[in-house]
């Protein structure tokens, strides 16, 4: 293992982010280093940089990680499903530990909703204190015991792993766990960011007969169809006249009544109260996107007792989401071009990629860290 | 049967109600003429006096009704559950027919969600045309084909039918059917009306451990408590601090983390937005109250996804509530003394009765059409 | 519309059918009379014919009937879904008329457990009372009212809807009601006749990963292949090593651990213990076949125990699946070729037809009534 | 800390237990050493005598146990639910350590069917290693890292958690987690052992109606008479007429279509027959009571299909079970005297103790090893 790797540092909130180099630490007990192939850069970095989470800089960023293995330390012989590991396999991992002993690891089932300390990588971890390398925005990184780790299913690549990011397993939860498509459904997805245009290929995987897309801006929506993902679009960039996309997109359901599901992936208030209009009588409603506090916004509960809506929360995603994801990637690859997604940058070039996310100009931006040249 | 019947008529919206005499039909095939015993007052009576609901006057007012059988057409040989029906026997109806041929009623199995016309009796049939006493404010009633009547349980009468109202059918509903309550669960019921008091009801006889009533005015929580209603009572008649009461909530709960199952009955768009706040994550919040469109009010969805809350609408009642409603009554009885509710009217003195329940001076107003008196 | 219709009629039991002709009826009040065009021949027609079910003959037989409407009586203006019908319009019904009123019916709405009186085509209506055109193999039948009368969807033919006849409908109840699959599923489906292959085709549509059809015999299983339903097969023909069997299906599901969901449409008692050994823990079990009473089999209720199984029972089918079986035809079609299951027969080969039903010589019998030369 | 305690040994199988003398070791990190206040006879622990069960002697018995904290390793500061712990607490704690790694315990969450290594303590740990001292019948308990130990509730004595052994935490997983009770149910309990008796206190504890218990011997239905457990008792110790058992049942049933839900908790497997006849169509059958392998019992799986039942295995239980069986307990005490089930014994009559559970003498037996004179 080489002694030194580099990692992208946040050195304080509304900084860039700067290349330092770390001593990589020999493996502890059922602990593992891993080489990183593919880093996303996801929105929420972009909040991370403005300081709006409650964390510490400095920090090594990247939550959204996937690689082989460097080394591994006593125990570490197995990933998480009991396949035996070695040096080079090509491995993913979630980027949370939660507690596992409070009353929603415990009792609950619901570890998103774990009220312990909870370990995520290039969030929560600081980069001046060992291990350092804890976050995905670096040459090497470093696993803790208890990670989430899955060797890569035959035939998959980091590459494939790497396109739907965190929004993957976070589209499982809220998809396959909280709602339920039935064979033949249409659903509406709002949002067509990395979370929504996971959350359609779900839905249509699931049987939906119809899925429509709200969301923006143009760019997004036709990567999307040229994906193959959704049948109808709606775009909402300019704002537009909510009353008449709410009729426009009933007109498209059974009836006129509104979609057996709606989901929120938009993570803008006011789509609640759009969403909630789209729902057919008796529909299914999951709420994902909401996942920052932005407030209150306008919603007319009246709808949610004359239509008997069905409304459920999801929020992150725990390990059975994240295997799941992993699981289903043979899958979703034969129907679906993920790699058509990404846009690449070398490690060098972070700064880059957040502009690119925080201006919307990528559907997927990611780093590879592990490239020459970087 | 006497040829002629009394009945309190709506001439029009916002006028007192008059007392008229009207022919008592022969039933007809499959129909049925009762002697009105109770009739209740319900503020949605209110509602129709004001104007504010999509019906046409003049009509025979009385959507809860209990009676015994005074008539029986051909065929009308048997209840709704196959109960032999004789002439004098107690019985029973539910308010409505939903049409039983559109997508709700047939494929989705809600027909509190009918499309097709529905038959409410005491709402939509008017007093000037065939059979005229399709109202319960009268000394007879006509029933039409199609009626969900039940012959009480052994035991039963009609003074314990009628001290819940539509408001235990609508509980039944809301809290057997779209919420689960589990043995040991902490329960709040934000109002404190019949549909709260039934809805508490249900709540402990499904194994709450604590339910807490968020209502008021005192006189109603101190009516829910001599009946053994609820655990813990908080009164927001003068509105209060809604932060200090949620907190104050809270803290009556397992680690201070929420409910397990809020049940909303108050009708009030704001209540929506508090009941969000008192659920605990992985909380269930059925919206029962909010039955009359009063616009939006602030809501903040982030708490829906952060907390993945489930919320559940829930609408009136279809047949197998009211029956289920009927059929649990032996067993409410034995706990809860109902009749304590009740304040009673001559049929005369109808427009005092919707006076009082307008001014919420009462807990349960009903009109006695059938006795000496009247 | 022609004043006589000819009829295929069982005379008694273990007889023949022979050519019959009736007067056709003028069309009651919410009645109508249709054209046959196609009336599938069931292994339910051949217990009928052998007396092993409790009705009572003469009658016409046939429970499996689309066509045209020929006239419509007085009220029939619409289908149960709100349609507008005209004469010449292609619709299909479902095969029986539930009470309406029973507690299976009202309260559980489940009217496949009905327990009041129940009507069905082509088995409980005698040929020689009104309207006696109340089976499908005959040129005209006579629909009463309150029948699930459906008008086809938009460019679906009374062929299309033919091929599975009451397996359609039966699947759809057991595999998209009764059990749940799950996107990424291994599923299981025991039995390789009409039901077999419907439900197979709804598990595939639902998102199943791996279908696997354990059946028989060859020719079946080759016709399923063809269909593209399916992805692994079993002949069971000759019995076999029931362990071997069970190793074999279970070496082909995620861990060797058994499948996610199996689906029993066999109609072997010692089926349902196979299947049972089948399921992984913590799976699911659809027991749709055992629709006729062969007594009991031994079976290892351990297992029910130890891997935590649910065992969902599934007879027959009501409205909702009906009308949701015609709807879903639009997307079965498009991926599945349902025609290329048929055999068809004019009306006078009906015996031969019911032979060939009875040897397994054909995957689907159908009659054409209404084609010249019959 | 004493430097020594006596513990029971089984040496062999088949072979009496006992009574040896062990160093006590300080406890490690995360563990801890406990005074075994009291611990349960289980019907398993006779089997485990017989030498039924795959483990190996010598060991130590005892998996149901609860008493106070001797002594804390470094770490161990919180009990499982973040409660601060001290020498002197009540505490209680799970019998079993999932391995939190295999595809149950990760993603399905349901680690009663953990694939990975299992600790049990009182059946697979070694007496011959360390820490030796890993069964409950001993005056001292050693306690490993990540034991699911929870501090009683106030108000909770060690003596109130025994009666209802491993039974009352098996009859939470099956009775809340697997079925569902609604309010007003009738309930057939099969078997009145703990596990039965536990199962109709949690029945009726979730708003069952009328819970009617089938076991023996006369003096087990008296006991769960007595202590309020049940409304009707049948007695099957001497076999009886079957079919004349499910008939007396059904009549007291609605209708006489049979129980709402039905609880095996009687472990003979033919037991399952007879209550899949006592179900009603579309009710729901909890199997938990099956949980050795006695091979193939009869069962006619028409029922299955006809009544359309839903039936649930139930093993075991896991974290979640155990923790809400303790949280549980001060509302049963408010109304079932549990501690009137027990019969207590010395350490040293642990021979005895086991004779009498053998044969059935006792409802509960418990050992109390740290009470003078033992």
């Amino acid at each position: 293992m080489s002694a030194q790797s580099r990692a992208a540092v946040l050195p304080a909130f509304e900084a860039p982010l700067e290349i330092q180099s770390f001593d990589v630490p020999e493996p502890a007990a059922n602990s593992a280093v891993v080489d990183v192939e593919f880093a996303g850069v996801c929105g929420t970095d972009v909040h991370i940089q403005n300081g709006r989470m409650p964390i510490h800089a400095p920090v090594v960023l990247g939550h959204e990680t996937v690689g082989r293995v460097a080394a591994l330390g006593e125990g570490m012989t197995h990933d998480v499903l009991g396949e035996p590991l070695e040096v080079g396999d090509a491995v993913a991992w979630q980027n949370s530990i939660a507690c596992g002993r409070c009353t929603y690891c415990l009792v609950e089932q619901e570890p998103t909703l774990c009220t312990g300390s909870r370990l995520i990588y290039g969030m929560n971890q600081p980069a001046d204190a060992f291990p350092q390398l804890s976050g995905g925005w670096a040459e090497k990184m470093y696993l803790q015991p208890g990670t989430i780790m899955v060797k890569l299913p035959e035939g998959i690549t980091p590459r494939d792993v790497i396109p739907l990011g965190c929004a993957g397993p976070t589209a499982v939860h809220g998809v396959l766990h909280e709602v339920q498509i039935n064979f033949g459904d249409t659903v509406v997805v709002q949002g067509s960011g990395p979370v929504g245009v996971a959350a359609a290929i779900y839905a249509q995987l699931s049987g939906a007969r119809r899925v429509i897309l709200v969301g923006g801006p143009a760019v997004r929506l036709e990567a999307a169809a040229n994906l193959g993902v959704g049948h109808e679009y709606f775009d909402v960039t300019d704002g537009g006249d909510t009353e008449e996309r709410i009729s426009a997109v009933k007109a498209l359901t059974p009836q006129g009544l509104g979609a057996d599901v709606v989901i929120e992936c938009a993570g803008i208030p006011s789509a609640v109260a759009e969403g909630i209009e789209m729902c057919r009588p008796a529909g299914q409603y999951c709420v994902i996107g909401q996942y920052t506090d932005h407030g209150t916004t306008p919603i007319n509960p009246h709808y949610i007792t004359r239509k008997q809506l069905r409304m459920h929360g999801s929020w992150g995603f725990s390990p059975q989401h994240y295997i799941r994801y992993i699981q289903s990637l043979p899958r979703l690859l034969e129907q679906f071009d993920l790699a058509s997604l990404l846009t690449e940058y070398p490690l060098t070039a972070v700064n880059s990629a957040l502009e690119d996310v925080k201006a919307g100009r990528v559907m997927k931006a990611v780093l590879l860290p592990g490239r020459a040249g970087n």
